[in-house]
């Protein structure tokens, strides 16, 4: 397959979620010009992203929903479960514990750890908070796909050595630094004090 | 001051979050090659970045970090207060109005509005949910800054096309859409599920 633009897989995402609503509603078809609108880019775009992973649709009668869906459900690796730990068990954590798009995405969360001992044997979800020091044998006694770090700044960097020491290839990260990782590791941030820092400065200097 | 591309503004609030932790720390000077560290870039890249504001630091000593701070936080117009309304008391609403980072930057919720009768009059953190017909009337009312967006997929384009159309300038969307929306408003748009994803599409296809 060739290489796929990060932005081409955002906007599959979102062609995804636009196509779920839609078969919830029981629409059959859709044209491109509508995907396009949801994705906020052109029907020739739509057309190209979905080139890239075979031939869709019909001309004249746009994409049948279902089988676009289940096809792009396939291409987003959303078809088989991953095994998920979580590294910080504050606020953040307990919000993220609770979000039901993890599990709806084949997110599984397996282990949850802290350094602070107020937090350590605590009760998350079901799953017994663990002590920091156990991350690297409970990675090798799991076989975990993904790391989702939500540690204060200063131990991220670390902790991210530590998992991809461990073969992890994908980091979730809402610390608010960026991570240096290895090219074979992928790593979304999800950083709202940046956004409303950038939308601040937005605001002040126009 | 010449066009400051997004990249920049976020290392910068990067290196503002790192001064923040040496200022705590009682730290006075920190060099290019630490801040370039924690932003994931290089020394020469934090010294162009800071360049475009004017001059800071000394050769051999690095930069004064109560010094730095404080300019950046004035550059990333954190001196001032913002006035934003919330458009969507669902769960992530929930969770945003508790967010103290909110605050912290200057972003102040002054109405929160959503279309369900069941949640329209109750109390939020001292604000009582409206109902999204007075939208309209409350940003002519107060001088509104940002919205947060948190409806649905399908609702948000119209809701950012009524708060723009009222002058509103920035928005943060939470909704798992893209917005079309004039080149004067600037958008930042989190989305968790197409992080997701992105690391499920990774994880599935290397």
């Amino acid at each position: 397959m060739r290489k796929v633009a990060d932005s081409t897989v955002r906007r599959l995402s979102l062609y995804l979620r636009f196509l779920d609503d839609f078969e919830g509603q029981g629409v059959e078809t859709v044209s491109s010009e509508a995907l396009a609108q949801r994705g906020g880019t052109t029907s020739a775009q739509v057309r190209k992203d979905l080139s890239f992973f075979g031939s869709f649709g019909k001309r004249g009668l746009g994409y049948y929903v279902p089988e676009l869906a289940q096809r792009l459900r396939q291409i987003l690796g959303l078809g088989r479960r991953y095994r998920v730990v979580m590294i910080g068990a504050g606020k953040i954590g307990s919000a993220l514990v609770q979000y039901r798009g993890f599990t709806q995405r084949g997110f599984d969360i397996v282990a949850i750890f802290d350094n602070d001992p107020a937090k350590i044997g605590t009760q998350w979800n079901g799953l017994t908070v663990l002590p920091i020091d156990r991350l690297e044998q409970e990675l090798k006694a799991q076989q975990v796909d993904m790391a989702v770090l939500v540690t204060p700044g200063e131990a991220a960097q670390s902790v991210a050595e530590r998992v991809v020491g461990q073969g992890v290839k994908a980091i979730l990260n809402f610390a608010p630094v960026q991570l240096n990782v290895p090219d074979d590791v992928v790593v979304k941030t999800v950083n709202l004090a940046l956004e409303l820092e950038t939308l601040s400065y937005a605001l002040t200097n126009r």
